[in-house]
């Protein structure tokens, strides 16, 4: 049972501030853990949301500004879950004042922002990760160790995609508080930060470096009204789309797929790897399953197998239920956060750091250029 | 936000006492009720193991007898989670006490506790509800919506499996805190009791009363050692193996199998319902998502199709997270929660009821009583 | 190639008649064997659809009426694709004449006639088999190979279902060359005899002798048109439906469905076998595939795998195509013939043969009487 | 029934010889066609292995010099089976007979070849097919008519992928009859012109022109033995992998992997289709499904739905067995040769012909000089 308390500052109060309420709220009960998150403060600018917002998930207090929030001496941790453009002054503030420091998806607007961040957070020497929170997918953890424990060997190939079909109707707005995804001043990019961001963090830590790329980006619906005035259109400035094909440093070859207008996909965030002595396939609408085929089984039964990864053995499910009892979104928070605690317990440092979130923008930002001049693009 | 507490005292701290705890924890901050629960009390006799538990799940205190918890005044509802044949006693306690009644499955170790415990409920005019949970899937709850819009037409068949494979080793003992369901003197049955209860309640609530059984119960492996004492063996009485065919009053027939024998299966309950004009299937292990064949579709594009029930419109989903972002097992507890507070507080009652779960006690009996005499029996 | 022809004498050029022409055309290119069986004669009452079939399929010559096709000396086997009420007499004729006789399933409309037909072919010593096409579908004979193999362990569960869905409508008529299936007096039996006779021999192949069954039959559509006459209507007397309980010999639980009320299945002819250390799951509708389930596996990577059954290393899959390119439903046909020559050249005999065929009529029957009776039966 | 035979001489008794000699011998027994084609001559240099397969197949004669085979007077149509490099001199020499051609893919090893095949049977008139034969899958057809039917709206994306696994190990051989394939001479190129010619054919029959393709190919194994001389080596020289994005004429996106280094894929030839009404799913290693998402269901019960593409209202399967029963990889053959003389004999056209497989070998060539130059590249 946890003996220390860590106090959370989270600012943002959306979707994702959701996501990680709970996740600090559940934690304790499932994870053996020396730190117990404390849900100290959340701040945002407009109050009459965020009271509510609060109350209901049990944080002591709320402040309107997160500049105070950064400066209270009562919080140990500073949780970003505002929007994109708003990740890299809070992290540089937060780390001056020597506070841990979580920031969502993706790590900046820019390169260059985050190169700052890093830096932020090193000199500082705060803990610090970026919640890519798929990595934690039990299934997507037991690849990692398949991988690791040599079932797959060389590797050829690496595919993924990233399909969603929510912005296909030409009403979907732009701006508001959910819809900014859509706006390039305050998202930065478009399903190439929000989507494919998240598959090139997972190919990265499952398959190495990417050294170059080539990419194509589309805008199927080039105007959109705006949010909150409807009557007033606007241009849509981010990419609908974001393939792009990939060479890795181990010599294999990458496809990559990020879309909104993939109809009928909800949240089909897959990926396969084939290696020279087994494969494996993952898609998060059925994330407590990973498919498997291994070569080394005698030829006449070798099959592609799925694994329901819900058992004791598998990664963070002897924390959970029982076996055959699955765990879904919310959950991947909550081992996020339990890895994080862990990494700073054990001293063994918290992942995905600043540092290892650097890799995936700058090959998020490799992709947008190469799509721009047409051409391939090295990574860094 | 909730204006009202409701103090529940809960008796027991195994496995449902875990998944009963989160979903008193989390019911407030995902569905809008009236109704606030508060966790102020927990028995059990063992209290090493009961104090930490209360802990670690926020009990705001605890008790090492269940009368005394029945017994005090700040107690709203007793929620039991006690083993089987605990539940007689304690619910007809609570209801002379006028407490609420939340019951595990199944509801009595046999029809006759069973009849005892509607009626003490009933008498005392308490709300009571059993914990049939899997009604609670969204999945599940919208293929009763289907079926109320009358989407499958005349019912022919109705197909249930509830197969599992975690009692083929001979070397898994009787007895202890979590494998009392192998005793016949705690469980009273063996997965007539555990699975087919499921399967029994669903089918009840999908496609109406069965009105006669043919049953075939096994088995497999007749002895086992003793929980704390492995020398020890001893005969296994319950039924390992639970099969039967039914007559629903619908005029459709059924087939029901329960096992935990199923080599490679985990949580399989599954059901499929073929109708004149379409047909349903679901599978817990896939809990996310329900089959549908829609006979009325042009023909040439018919097929069965896979709903990914996550979205909005489905049940329960607005109060969780965005469209493609699975819940999972322990979610079907907080829903269940969520039905009985709404229920309460909109005075339409709190299912499943003790008398919904008698029907399904009834026939469970039935099938037992069949397979011991060989012969065909009517369900009361 | 083939040194040696073997004269083919048919009767019926119905459905049945048409997938054997088609296989004793394609035989010899696709399998090395010293026989080459040559479309001698097909016989039927009605010339005038008789005589473009035989043009259509090569058949040589024609025979209006079977007994003359019987008394042929040219003709060494006569294949029986005539509907069940004759195939008893034709047999007798057959064997008696010393001709090998191949018949279409079921074997016969009851036992008495099916006891008859055995002692005839014995008692002539000509070789004879029974057209339970359905085990020659690879991945069938691979479930076997793999049982032999011994993957599966002690076996506890065998799950069957047979499932259409083409008799829902109230329209579908009585009678005429292709709706005799549902007349009684020329079927014999409904879907048991159908559609069970199948999942009965599939059975008995894979998990050997039935025991004793319960079991439940059903008349949806009790009374229909009657083909060719529409006005007219007339009672169903045959068994839409065919559920039963079976216990094996080697101590497993069985179930066993055959219906052609259920919505959506085209021809779900599937089977599960739960063993200790194994399992295996087949559906009709993917033929391609055998899923199977390997306890033996290290624990985390356990799954249900599905083997593509169309490597050389499988069942009659070197004879086709090369891996990756399936088969159909028409090469079953091919592949029981090809065994069935085999059978005859390397005299290890011909499978499966009336003999075995004897065993599913019995077990078919046995079903009828127990849901007559409602009461268990033991098969012979 | 034909009343005009149609006498066919083939070149090559290969994989594809087998293939087309099983369609040509079958084709009249199932399609209603005014031709009939007659197994006249069949041609290759060997005459030691010719000889047994054409007495297997029932070829009339054989010629162990093409030019012979073409000058003779009574063939109406040359079959070329041939490797690669081949098609482009018989071609030439057939249509300067007036013979009809029917040509295996890829159509010639170059654009140079290509251009002046099509002028020549062009100039000469006479009929011509290539045989990319996955047209006639009934699934694929039926998504053409899918489309045709408007049921996808405006399109977004189209995603192909072709996978096999058979030369990841080092030790498979260069050359020899059936590896010429991974011989550049022989070939032409790799899995580009083997695998991603018949991505690209069905793409352009489904989603129409591609205008632009940026690509990138691959050599896994740079060297191997050579067939035949197992202690010599050789460079591979031809694509192992080939990989690209593309822009479509309707405005669409589209990404195409074709490899034989998917360890587990055996044919895992697949495309997707993203629309704004729906979307289309199909894998060629479940050739008798269609995976359709219809956006226009009520949006609670949408869901991607498997047509079971068995019914008479599918392309091709009335001609074939009833509905539940599938017909495999060699129908594909017989389709196509049945929709040859249906357009013969209908004078609406043969294809695909020569000039639209000229667009199929442009897109190749300009995916293999993107990949060679690393940039963009329009198609023509």
């Amino acid at each position: 049972m946890a003996k220390k308390t860590l106090n959370v500052g989270m600012i943002g109060y959306g979707f994702m501030g959701r996501a990680h309420s709970n996740a600090y709220r559940k934690v304790s009960q499932f994870f053996d853990l020396d730190h117990a998150p404390v849900l100290k403060a959340v701040a945002a600018r407009n109050s009459d949301k965020l009271e509510p917002f609060a109350r209901n998930w049990g944080w002591e207090s709320t402040e309107t500004d997160w500049r105070r929030l950064v400066d209270r001496d009562d919080i140990d941790v500073i949780d970003i879950c505002s929007p994109n453009n708003t990740h890299h002054e809070i992290a540089l503030a937060a780390a001056s004042r020597g506070k841990m420091v979580l920031c969502e998806k993706p790590l900046a607007i820019d390169v260059d922002e985050a190169v700052e961040m890093v830096e932020a957070v090193e000199a500082a020497g705060v803990a610090n990760m970026v919640w890519f929170n798929y990595r934690r997918v039990p299934a997507i953890s037991l690849a990692r160790q398949m991988i690791d424990e040599g079932r797959l060997g060389r590797i050829f190939h690496y595919r993924s995609t990233y399909l969603q079909d929510w912005t296909i109707s030409e009403d979907v707005p732009l701006g508001g508080p959910t819809l900014w995804r859509l706006e390039k001043e305050v998202a930065g990019a478009g399903v190439s930060g929000d989507l494919a961001s998240h598959s090139i963090d997972t190919a990265i830590w499952l398959n190495g470096p990417i050294e170059s790329v080539s990419g194509m980006t589309e805008i199927f619906v080039k105007e959109r009204p705006v949010q909150g005035s409807p009557s007033e259109r606007k241009a849509v400035e981010i990419d609908d789309v974001c393939t792009f094909m990939a060479r890795f440093s181990n010599g294999s070859n990458g496809t990559f797929e990020a879309t909104r207008y993939a109809r009928g996909r909800k949240n089909k965030n897959s990926f396969e790897v084939n290696g020279e002595k087994g494969s494996l396939y993952f898609d998060l609408e059925n994330m407590h399953q990973l498919q498997y085929f291994n070569h080394d089984d005698p030829s006449h039964i070798q099959g592609w197998r799925t694994i329901m990864v819900t058992a004791f053995e598998h990664p963070y499910m002897k924390n959970w239920w029982v076996p055959g009892c699955v765990i879904g979104y919310e959950h991947t928070f909550i081992n996020a956060l339990a890895d994080f605690l862990k990494g700073l317990e054990s001293g063994e440092g918290t992942h995905p750091s600043f540092r290892e979130a650097l890799a995936t923008q700058k090959t998020q930002e490799a992709v947008l250029d190469s799509a721009r001049n047409s051409e391939w693009m090295t990574v860094d």
